[in-house]
């Protein structure tokens, strides 16, 4: 096990109806607020009318920016930090899913940096503060509402790149169970895709003895298995949801991971697809994460038959440990399938004729290395692209 | 599920030679300290010696309060109580095991409070604040280096009682797993009783649906069973003993319990024995817990099922859940038994001749029921008191 500091302070409000208690939590935090949200679902659903009414009786002073889109765009994101300056805002509420949530952030750490944002997430600059935020969470998926990360999209070029800062953690997350009973289907998996990704990338890793986080790893996706099935087959299936929910929380607020190196070859893979092409985030790990499986598992077949046995409960090959470790990645595909994902890019209509310029851009031009797990330079992406034609 | 809320502000940092940055971490917390540590193996190992060069070289101001000892006396802390008020000391450092920290937190929680600090134990006054402590652990056990509890005797009764507030759990806690190297083996295993105790305590509950905690707590058992024969074989094992100082955390940071009802009862039955007979309170809780689930199990044969056949791994009888829950039971006394702890009275050499004057007072002459698994009475407990006999 690696030494690690670990610190996460982000204070979880679980469960039903929990959501009326943001205007409180907000009065706690600041006095002019900034309520952040995406195309409009949250005034389908009635529950932007929960929100501003439970923050006007908190007596909350609050302007609204909405209109934030999946992979969220830089150029909101500098509206939001235009806005927060111009109308002196100290707290950022943001109602939605990891793309709002990123956006918040995004805007909490340019508030106070003198200069674009995008430095940061170029890492041309650096922030040492940021507007304090809050989250009313409404699709499990990206771990953003406990997470220190955030993840934009530059149109222009369409560069994806993240930050990542401590505090940036929101000082709440306001999670009720029942707020993704709307969601469609596609989405639901696409989000459970990603917080599996999440899950994923920490397991698959070259530091040794880690055994409770293994373990820790290993009961989040089991849970997940268990449970996506049950929320796609009844969206309104609360104590499913209430799994799928906690469990995509934690696979991403970085417990699971402390000891441990992750990857994240397979996330920096997928963000060239998804930035190009738009497609959900995790639509896009479920092709990516199978493939890069393919690619490195000889570097550790161990590490593979063990997810193989204890997490989809294959039937050990004890003679044969790749022809286990094949089993195990042949059901993981075999899980993305059967709720709807793609695992390879032409189930989801798409070619081959960018993987070249996919594999630069993912290596910067092959002069960075994608992964910690394996090291892969261009040539390495642009085979697992393939293999995942 | 039930709703929830979780919050666990506490710096956790983790790993060798962790304790030389004491000092740059209480600088930012306070200007005048209180250390306060135990009977001095923190001297013979060399860690006071380290602590005290931290502190110098980053300029803390502090002074001393040595000789908690286990189960840790009031009478200390109402000593430590008057020294922070005369002192003006403004954080406190604890160095050692669960009842260093647990005395701390109870001169931190009292020295604001205006009246007597064993008021809050026996909920005959409440604190509002405390003073912020951190701390250096040196025995995995009790789980107090991140949890908002702490436990003291009252010398006169030999009353053993408890306060939670989430404003005692500490800024910091650092961990280092060498630290433990040189614990008698016997303080050893009782602490491992006492970190499995948290988590079985966490997980006989009657909410359902708590299926990743579920799995979380098991992740946890399974582990503990792993490596602490490991480091009771070999002290200096450094990759054991960081599995079981994580896991131990983890066990009592209150993750593992959020949306459940944990039971309790075996601890407030174990506490009797320890307040009277001056035992470790993790030999206690390997008398009682065995007996306590023999005594419930009928109530819900279910749960101790998954426990035989998860943690236990325990070949399932399909036609007799009652032998499958029963051998569970066994196999935990078993291990108890293999790691060197008690699993009866006459094991630790106590007899029978206090068993109701104790059921009397863990449900304070039948008038408070003890657990929530089961509640039980006064009688209930006499028979689980027999049951270990």
């Amino acid at each position: 096990m690696q030494n690690f500091t670990y610190q996460n302070a982000t204070k979880v409000i679980f469960g039903k109806g929990t959501e009326d208690t943001v205007g409180a939590e907000v009065k706690k935090c600041g006095k002019k607020v900034l309520l952040h949200y995406g195309s409009g679902s949250i005034r389908k659903t009635g529950l932007y009318d929960k929100v501003v009414k439970s923050l006007k009786s908190a007596g909350v002073d609050f302007i609204e920016l909405g209109g934030v889109k999946p992979n969220p765009r830089l150029s909101l994101v500098r509206e939001g930090i235009d806005m927060c300056r111009k109308n002196g805002v100290d707290f950022i509420l943001a109602v939605g899913g990891g793309s709002s949530i990123d956006s918040a952030k995004g805007i909490a750490a340019g508030v106070n940096y003198n200069g674009d944002v995008w430095d940061l997430y170029m890492r041309k600059g650096t922030s040492i503060t940021a507007l304090p935020l809050g989250v009313i969470l409404t699709i499990p998926a990206a771990g953003s509402e406990t997470s220190q990360f955030s993840v934009v999209t530059n149109e222009e070029g369409w560069l994806k790149r993240d930050i990542g800062y401590e505090f940036i953690r929101p000082q709440f997350a306001i999670l009720n169970p029942e707020l993704p009973f709307t969601l469609p289907a596609y989405q639901v998996a696409a989000g459970a895709t990603d917080i599996m990704a999440h899950l994923m990338e920490r397991y698959f890793t070259n530091v040794r003895n880690v055994e409770f986080s293994d373990r820790l790893i290993e009961a989040a996706l089991v849970t997940m298995i268990n449970n996506v099935p049950k929320v796609l087959k009844n969206p309104q299936d609360y104590d499913a949801w209430a799994e799928v929910m906690w469990t995509g929380t934690q696979a991403h607020s970085d417990l699971l991971g402390m000891g441990r190196i992750g990857d994240w070859a397979s996330h920096g893979i997928e963000h060239e697809i998804s930035a190009i092409y738009d497609i959900a985030h995790g639509a896009g790990l479920a092709i990516i994460f199978p493939a890069w499986m393919k690619y490195v598992m000889k570097h550790d077949v161990d590490i593979f038959v063990q997810f193989a046995v204890r997490v989809f409960k294959v039937e050990q090959d004890f003679h044969n440990p790749e022809a286990t470790a094949l089993a195990g990645i042949a059901k993981l595909e075999d899980f993305f399938r059967s709720i709807g994902m793609p695992v390879r890019f032409s189930d989801a209509g798409l070619g081959d004729e960018r993987f070249e310029e996919m594999a630069d851009k993912c290596t910067s031009g092959d002069t960075q290395k994608a992964g910690n797990f394996v090291q892969l330079g261009k040539e390495d992406v642009y085979k697992i692209y393939q293999l995942a034609k």
